[in-house]
């Protein structure tokens, strides 16, 4: 069976590991490297997808944890699937659920045929095993779907990385021969290995021999310092093939969207724009922006003055300062669209460097003026 | 001075006291009768202004009481006004802010001067006059403003109604020298007068004395019984100038709709709409629809069947449930859509029915669908 998804690699930049490419799905063709926003709960948090798709987002992520907590994947199916619930038409990547059983359920047990957990939301004990995910994922219907996999935690003793690492692999297994739409969906696997070079070596190596049609770099982000990251992956990326996309999970702070791409990411996703964005915080060419601060009261202008999305168009710093004040949902969804729409953004304008060659001077533009590593 | 509004009635109803017109506002030309959504805050609640002109909004009212307060005019006077403040290029009408001070605020007294209260934000001691509140829409600048009144509790006792009626215009007087702006804004008079059917014509009579551009009746829907509320603008109504517009304020149920038309009313508002959909209730033609309900959990049809709104195209009853329960506010962005939209198009087809003089019988096709008074 051929896998609906295909990666072509277009231009590798000359002085770092980035590179241009796209990644053929069934519901789009998207250019990378992408920056994908979250909609956990099958809306990205405020927009319409009407917005998501003026703001040029390509592919957006939903979390399987959620859905099949509430509303049930039974439910999404019968709608025609995810998108179709949804109105998305683009692409979607749902994740394996294995993740949120760690950092959102109040009680887990690990055994090897899965996880027990308790529902955040009733509190009912569920279990998640591989063939359990793949089988909601495979309900849900997005372009891309994940393995089932176990995410240590940071710091982790070596040898408890080192059996979760093996159980991901038997589990990429598993989740691979219960993927019961192999011609609409792709299944990516996901490299674990905690801050364990050699066994994000060996993670990769053991995924690469079961042959996804794409690979995700789990684990990180999980509180180790950025340099760790940074260089875990860049030591873990060499070890993908080249003719594969290749995703770093829940990692998308500006500073990181640079960091990944030069070490030969080409997907992103993460919460964060739309999170801080309900906090009253926003990005800017200059730097981040709490706009609800009592500064902005009196300040009309843009909230990015070199910004033309839809929110920097139409309205001013003062007057979404008052909508956040007021506990208005209208000002959340500005600053989330702005949010959004930058990142998406700046993907676009790293897309546009890595063509001309010109990445490393546009990453050191960029840091000058947005004032990170000052 | 010219007033900047302007009346032009179009046509009479032959069976009823409907009117068909037009009113001439310097941000808008607007085809009555008309529903005016509420946008308290200087933002109608989760609704973007392209969304409101989608609906086809033509005039939202927003709230004096709530805008003095935060952000405060001097905000929005500095954005050049509340037009560009919330980037609304449509008609905006504001309140006295009276009403609000006796709903919404814990302390007040009330003396010839105007009204001491606590703020309910921070709890501050405030005072608005008829000078203060005509003050405060001056600086927003909508292009109707409305005169400073008391609106009595009902029920009341007839001295207290009378004393009030009374001040209520002598602050009519107090709120027209007050006007600052009277080649920008047009003043409209509040006919107060409880259920009082003397007192209401004796307040109508008053104010026309002082020729306002236009008259709202106040002190309506404040708890009495439907009937009466419709006996009591039945019998003001024809007090009222036929030549200019009549507002009838906070009322804005479908039915309502109907009865006040019938009476010979303008101009509607009401809260309604967007107060319901946040807790998932729909006007559907065939009556109201709480959508929360779990019985909605797999139903893939749109809230109504003969909607073609934003929402009815593209978004199923399953899929907005689904948001409500998870707390997205998107869910509460749908049904608050569809809500607007529903009264905004049901005064169209008033307006229609008017015109091909068939008011009567379409209410009655409007009632045996939506199941009232059944």
């Amino acid at each position: 069976m051929a896998s609906p998804i295909r990666y072509e690699l277009l231009k590798t930049c000359s002085h770092t590991g980035a590179r241009r490419g796209r990644v053929y799905t069934p519901h789009a063709v998207i250019e990378t490297p992408v920056f994908m926003p979250v909609g956990t709960q099958a809306t990205v948090k405020t927009l319409s997808p009407e917005e998501l798709m003026d703001i040029g987002a390509q592919i957006v992520l939903s979390n399987t944890y959620h859905l099949h907590l509430r509303p049930g994947e039974d439910i999404v199916k019968g709608a025609g699937g995810l998108h179709r619930f949804m109105n998305w038409s683009r692409g979607i990547l749902t994740d394996s659920g294995g993740f949120q059983v760690f950092s959102l359920s109040s009680m887990r047990k690990i055994s090897e045929e899965g996880v027990e957990f308790r529902s955040h939301i009733s509190g009912e004990k569920k279990f998640l095993s591989p063939e359990g995910s793949v089988g909601v994922q495979n309900a849900l219907g997005a372009d891309i779907i994940m393995a089932f996999d176990e995410c240590p935690p940071y710091p982790a003793e070596r040898q408890y990385v080192l059996d979760s690492l093996e159980r991901t692999t038997r589990w990429a297994r598993r989740s691979k021969a219960a993927h019961a739409r192999p011609d609409d969906q792709g299944l990516f696997g996901i490299v674990q290995g905690g801050m364990e070079p050699d066994l994000r070596r060996r993670a990769a190596e053991e995924l690469v021999e079961l042959d996804f049609p794409g690979y995700a770099v789990g684990g990180l982000s999980v509180g180790e310092p950025k340099p760790l990251m940074y260089d875990i992956l860049a030591y873990t990326t060499p070890f993908l093939p080249r003719d594969k996309p290749r995703y770093l999970m829940g990692v998308g702070a500006p500073d990181d969207l640079f960091e990944g791409v030069i070490r030969g990411v080409d997907m992103f996703d993460c919460v964060l724009p739309t999170r801080i964005a309900r906090n009253g915080t926003v990005f800017t060419s200059k730097g981040k922006l709490v706009v609800r601060n009592a500064q902005y009261a009196r300040d009309y202008r843009p909230l990015d003055e070199s910004c033309d999305c839809y929110t920097c168009r139409n309205y001013s710093r003062a007057y979404i300062r008052h909508l956040l004040k007021a506990e208005e949902t209208f000002g959340i969804r500005l600053t989330s669209y702005h949010n959004v729409a930058f990142l998406v953004r700046l993907m676009g304008r790293i897309r546009e460097a890595i063509e001309k060659d010109s990445l490393l001077s546009f990453k050191a533009d960029f840091y000058r003026e947005f004032g990170y590593l000052d």
